[in-house]
């Protein structure tokens, strides 16, 4: 098997699994000598002689020494990963084991893999493009429901496909330019000179939804932060308790989540929120707590979402108008939310601050505090988390996909000005140069390298 | 599929692989369920239709969601590691994926294994015997040549084949007593009564060489303590480094390996070396010093090996023999080392040191020094490693051999004081007893559930 870029005829070995002592770890080869290499291992039959998709039970040996018991994975190209012959074996998950099993295998001749270079060379052999095998990296590093799906559904393709509609278009339109090129001495009226600008519009539509979308990529992939802020009687503590108390478990349980001792992490449907509880709002003349009160401007500045929580029986109506100034002052992407709602009855709460958009409820009692969930997720994802939507997540696309939007742009403005077709050309080819760049058909190896080595090895 | 043991028919899951974040990750599910709960899971075909010991790609869906794009493993009972329908899922490296997954199974039927459940199953389906399915975890924790090697041994069955011969051994000692109490009331005399004696004077040699080489098991095991002690201008520092030097990285390339910060540790021929550091021996009267000359002897004392390191040239043959004097009071198991043989010869060293067991050398330039690493080895494994040997490693097997020891030796007492057969057969039989447990033929639940939960989960 040999890919689009030719140059890499040697086998690559690496640990495909988690490093340190599990039951069982595998052990990935890949190249044009994986089965003959594992074949001088593994005495007891001729892998080379087995169909592919089967499964080998027996002892894997090397210099006259019994390494260990294993099972080999047999995947012949390009009915594999790479595209290439692939032998995955799963050995006993001791690390002198991994380790002694890999000295075997590289002294038969295959080399350590670069990291991702296993997912490098499937690209290189066409198995997936540029934007699929970096999802790969997406989907392995997903830590929450909705980066999994957004991870799995570009992997599939989904992403693509969507570019792949976007070049088709842009290629139309070259054609319809070329044309008009054609016949420019000739006085030809073209009856349909709209759809020059309707593929156009289509093209603008599209991309600047993508680039829309990575808003909520970036929450999906880095999580949203939350200020919650308001004065201390207002029940911060109770709400952030009665806010993680199902869910701390769950964030709890997925490894490398880091804990700062300000933050709490919580998995609202998918997206990971960072709750931060800051200090008070009111004002004061005591120096240190003005550090305080400045420390919480700041994070709510820098936070994603203000949440100005209140205790709707001692907030008046107009201490809740001087705090949302402040708050608007900070960030205009927050939330007023009316506690202790029970106290005073919800109606009588909702009469009391009717002017303003609150949302009420009672962290004691946990009354609507599941719905201000809900409200939360909606505020950030604005109903495009459900849909099947492509979502951009990777600021590599987005960067490219902002080159494109210019690009488009400056047709768009050709068009309008009336420039001639071969000047109007050459932005198309400019267009279409940032869209390969996604999908890694306009590449040089120097990136590619680049990109894959913020893999893991062993994919 | 069910075993010796009845109870299981339930389904279990668990991850196999290391935990963290990996390329991969592979999740492994047996039970009779175990094909039917995956096949509910992956919809792009029927695995029950499919041959054992194929791969299948396809994407993993729950709950008409996609959970990832997955390789099968089938192995279908009996021809898997736990005799029952296995299905091993490899699915992308996120902790979060697998969790989603195993979430899945469980939702479907199976339950979470516990540590050790997948090899109790293999034991309980007869796939191999208890001291087999001990020397897993013994593989897996492995750490140097020699480790792997004896738990490979032994998982094959090596040590369990020695346990073989000897019960059958005891088998037709019994035999030939039944069949003198069956002629106890004539007069018969049998041809071969020598063959008594000589049949239990094999499993007293048998069983003392298991208990002998326990002493080395549990070198290969937990590794030897070497305690460096000497004078101060010795080189002691010298000879640590000489010693470290090549095989540094290769001890600190092992996971788990934790370095006190007295200790070095040293791979020398598939055994370990802890080498630590004593402060010197000379007698003095400071306080402080002489804290420190106690803390050494008490490093001698407790260490498997004392190194005595001293100056061939500064040293006087008196005093050597007063350091011997010192080193042997606090272990006899010592080498003395002459260092700096370069400064006035090896002819001369030797000559001025007649009368004492030296090994000289030097290191500095290394003279010898490679020698004294084969020294170290030697004088732990007194020759026992390269052969094919049986090595008994397990502290439970050690403890049970001893009791067999104890039996065969009453049962010898009984012949030499005649006892009457009936009360000889009752010796057997405990002999008998104490062999079948450590092959697990005698065995209670508790004790398996106890041996098996030392295990890692997924194994």
């Amino acid at each position: 098997m040999q890919g689009k870029l030719s140059g890499w005829d040697d086998t690559i070995v690496a640990l495909a699994t988690a490093h340190g002592v599990g039951a069982i770890a595998v052990i990935r080869v890949s190249g044009p000598d994986a089965i003959g290499i594992c074949d001088g291992l593994f005495p007891s039959k001729s892998l080379a002689a087995q169909p592919s998709h089967t499964l080998h039970v027996g002892f894997l040996e090397h210099s006259g020494r019994v390494l260990d018991e294993v099972v080999l994975s047999l995947f012949k190209g390009p009915r594999s990963y790479t595209g290439e012959d692939v032998v995955e074996i799963s050995c006993h998950g001791s690390p002198y084991i991994q380790e002694q099993i890999i000295s075997a295998i590289t002294a038969e001749g295959a080399r350590l893999a670069k990291p991702g270079e296993f997912t490098q060379r499937a690209f290189l052999s066409g198995k997936m493009d540029l934007a699929q095998a970096e999802s790969v990296a997406d989907l392995i590093a997903s830590n929450t429901e909705a980066s999994r799906r957004t991870a799995l559904h570009n992997m599939r393709g989904g992403f693509s496909h969507v570019l792949q509609g976007l070049r088709e278009r842009m290629l139309q339109f070259s054609a319809l330019i070329e044309l008009e090129l054609d016949f420019s001495q000739e006085d030809v009226e073209f009856a349909d000179r709209s759809r020059f600008f309707q593929l156009i519009e289509e093209a603008q539509h599209t991309v600047g939804g993508l680039i829309e979308s990575f808003r909520l990529g970036n929450v999906i992939r880095n999580g949203v932060s939350v200020a919650i802020t308001g004065k201390p009687n207002a029940g911060k503590s109770t709400l952030l308790n009665s806010l993680l108390n199902e869910n701390r478990a769950i964030v709890s349980d997925i490894a490398g989540t880091t804990r700062d001792t300000i933050e709490e992490l919580i998995n609202i449907e998918g997206i990971l929120f960072r709750l931060i509880d800051t200090a008070g709002l009111r004002e004061t003349e005591d120096v240190i707590e003005t550090i305080g009160v400045e420390k919480s401007m700041k994070k709510m500045k820098q936070a994603d979402l203000v949440l100005y929580l209140f205790d709707v029986q001692e907030e008046t109506p107009e201490e809740l108008e001087a705090a949302q100034w402040i708050v608007r002052g900070q960030n205009p992407q927050y939330l007023l939310v009316g506690n202790k709602a029970d106290t005073i009855g919800l109606e009588a709460a909702q009469q009391k601050f009717s002017g303003d958009d609150v949302w009420y409820i009672s962290a004691q009692t946990g009354f609507h505090v599941e719905q201000l969930k809900r409200r939360l997720v909606e505020k950030v994802v604005q109903g495009q988390l459900q849909s099947e939507n492509t979502i951009v997540t990777n600021a590599r696309h987005y960067s490219a996909l902002q080159q494109v939007q210019q690009s488009i742009y400056d047709i768009r403005k050709g068009l309008d000005d009336q420039l001639p077709g071969d000047l109007l050309a050459l932005d198309i080819r400019r267009c279409l140069h940032y869209l390969g760049e996604i999908t890694g058909e306009v590449s040089n190896e120097d990136r590619l390298d680049y990109i894959f080595s913020k893999f893991c090895i062993g994919k």
